[in-house]
């Protein structure tokens, strides 16, 4: 492709795509497709000739476009939201175009600065200490790999990277609600999944202090090396808060890494009046949070803060001949803050969204998404066939159908859930509390205003009814 | 911002981005800047109003831009390129645009469907073996730590994901050439480094299998269990290729697991004529390689193929409440498939590439590069000056200048590609080899022609005499 027909295919695409923005809430939001609808329409083999771009597009919009799950729309209420923002877009079109390969300063001497740089304004709008610093990394799931494997090798001064594992044994904390890339990230450091503590809970989902305590002495009296605490700024089921003071305190106590997973609620730090959830945080170790999750940046983008980043280096610094430079006492080369070598410019979408929005407007969206995280609690609370099943701290709310007898509820939940998402009107997704089948709503997308909220729950009532004649 | 503001910005931008294909080419390809020169032009905190996009658009233009190392420039020769074409920029767009999280089967199915088929069609293309299935991870670093560790489960029968290390001590081989990312693998799932073997290399600086399996019998015969062998195709200083045959051999006998690690060199494989390089790969357990080095595609997309899927899944698999759905039974859900669990919807720009180049094309430019790489190295032989300090069997090509005291050529190189990069024109990078500073050009980039490898030729021709002249 010569570069007058990208210009022309370019604009094409632009049109296309803020047209999407426009109608996406019109759009049903889960595809009424079943599994193998989009393969059968593939051809088998690459194609041998170079194909028109015209045909591609048109195979995009005819073939893809009816697969898609439309996470932009304002009625995607699943998991959590990978929410963005038309600023964060435009910088994806600037940082595809460069092509930046970000592993070493010398690579790419913005992106490494600028890196620098807007991780210090993330730290300062959430109210983070100065002890940490920052470092963009892909996923949550890899930081908090990276943070695990750091405490690994703090722990035991770098000897299992030298000497491999022995009979010691190491063992890992965190509640029984923590994310499911915990215990991945406990196997893949080598520990063993018996060695993962999953502490309980208390009635609001969040971590047990004393029994932290308790598991930790008698761990250690049995003869094992704690190794890292990863507490939880918001569950992923119900957004609970583990007690972070008390947690810190305890890590401090028999100097165990302790690392906060705020993967989706740590955007919400930025307001000052829910600063309460991450009191003594910075007596952490480390802290990760998503701005692709609620901070309006594209997928992907994770947010890593650690206090010791010459541990975190240690840990997985090494250095070829090909990859030196003549400034490599000077400058920060991220490659060896994490696991993969090569980094896409990820700085970029960060500092445009952030100068884009302003701190304000951020805060105003964050502001606004909670509201309608506690509006929705409050109708299901006051009505008479639901039961809210967690606390809203924020702007998930997790409650379920109760009007029909017990031993039906879990299949009568999931069928309003099935019937509401197969509509394409919205799209939710259900957790398990108590072991009872729950609607979990989270309200985080870029373009979510009251009333998409008031007709989801307008909806979830009505099919509800439904089953409240069947009881 | 709304939709038409963005319509507005993005046209812009599509201006910006064809301006810069049609110049960059004339930009210096690295900045003549010094460490700290962008951060201080930075402010020190987030703005707490809102920016307008034009002078965010300036700020990209007038601070970000004279700090780019030009990647996308066709005089870009270090390293291995992160290579694109247009088409990937425009998948790019959409995907952006789309900000489908795939990991899942229902939060994208046209990308996992998608996935499938384009992995399938990637397969063919290289002419590996239906026993293998592919998928696509973020890096060759990632895949390789996933390899690695289905590698570690499937030896101990998953108890190391169960139970931890215990006694047993594991080894990993690989030739001493191989890239740092396997290192840094083997200790990540707690090897230990001291249980990497590398080893030594012919003087074509591939591996020497003889000398693979007598150390793999040692370890035996010691009480180690190997768990991986990792050959290259193409390894990083010198593209070197390791005898796949012989290692897939000697790693049946001993029921190791083989991973090829073709990160850059893979996509030569679309070429019959060069597909010598990867005989016997179809005994091996797993192939990485990266369509965004070598084939047209933005970083980051890497292509990751294994013979044993239930092994890799079972490594990495786990289901929480919040993450099951209706049709797990009957879709891939790539969540497991490797480390992170978020995944971005990277086969649209394979798909958009392939079809776009079609097969041809990419062969096309594919015989082109190698032609170049072949074309220096005979310039290079023929020239009384340098020296070839390896076989050129691709498009890197490692020399220096040999025309000064013996005790002088480190200095000398260096200075030679200082003084050139430092001059805007032509940037490449060094390499070690036989403890000797080595020029080393690398051409891959997706507008390079002839013309550039002939001036990146005279240039260094023209810098190097004045030290004939010292010498």
């Amino acid at each position: 492709m010569n570069t007058s027909d990208f210009r022309k295919h370019a604009h094409e695409l632009v049109d296309w795509m803020a047209d999407y923005f426009e109608n996406v809430e019109d759009l049903p939001v889960l595809p009424d497709i079943k599994p193998g609808d989009i393969l059968k329409q593939l051809p088998n083999s690459a194609p041998e000739k170079a194909e028109s771009f015209d045909a591609i597009f048109k195979d995009f919009k005819d073939v893809i476009m009816p697969g898609i799950t439309h996470w932009e729309s304002p009625n995607f209420m699943a998991y959590f939201p990978a929410n963005k923002s038309k600023a964060s877009v435009l910088a994806e079109m600037l940082m595809s175009t460069l092509g930046s390969q970000c592993m070493i300063w010398l690579t790419s001497p913005s992106a490494a600065e600028l890196e620098e740089q807007v991780m210090i304004w993330i730290r300062e709008m959430l109210g983070l200490s100065d002890e940490y610093t920052g470092v963009i990394q892909d996923t949550a799931s890899t930081a908090t790999l990276s943070a695990l494997l750091t405490a690994r090798e703090k722990v035991t001064n770098f000897s299992i990277n030298k000497e491999g594992f022995n009979e010691q044994k190491f063992t890992v904390y965190a509640s029984s609600e923590i994310h499911s890339s915990i215990e991945k990230a406990v196997k893949i450091a080598g520990f063993g999944a018996s060695q993962f503590r999953q502490v309980s809970v208390d009635e609001n989902f969040a971590m047990r202090s004393d029994i932290l305590a308790e598991t930790i002495e008698k761990d250690i009296a049995d003869g094992f090396t704690p190794v890292c605490v990863i507490s939880a700024i918001g569950t992923t089921s119900t957004t609970a808060i583990d007690p972070i003071s008390k947690i810190s305190e305890i890590c401090k106590k028999h100097k165990i890494w302790h690392h906060v997973d705020a993967a989706y609620a740590g955007t919400a730090l930025v307001l000052p009046e829910l600063r309460w959830m991450a009191e003594g945080v910075d007596d952490a170790d480390s802290f990760v949070f998503n701005p692709h999750k609620w901070m309006f940046t594209n997928f992907d983008c994770t947010a890593y803060f650690v206090k010791d980043p010459v541990a975190l280096v240690n840990t997985f610094t090494i250095t070829p001949d090909y990859l030196k430079t003549s400034v490599d006492e000077e400058v920060k080369n991220y490659r060896d803050w994490g696991i993969p070598l090569g980094r896409r410019f990820r700085a970029l979408k960060l500092w445009f969204v952030i100068r884009e929005m302003g701190v304000e407007g951020i805060q105003k969206k964050i502001r606004e998404h909670v509201a309608l995280g506690k509006w929705l609690a409050k109708q299901v609370i006051d009505h008479p066939d639901f039961e809210l099943m967690a606390p809203v701290p924020l702007n998930t709310v997790c409650f379920r159908f109760t009007s029909a007898k017990e031993d039906r509820l879990d299949d009568i939940n999931e069928q309003i859930m099935n019937t509401i998402n197969k509509s394409g009107r919205l799209f939710f997704t259900q957790t398990k509390l108590l072991d009872q089948f729950t609607l979990r709503l989270a309200f985080g997308n870029t373009n979510l205003e009251a009333y998409h909220v008031e007709n989801a729950w307008n909806l979830i009532q009505e099919v509800s009814k439904i089953h409240k004649q069947d009881a």
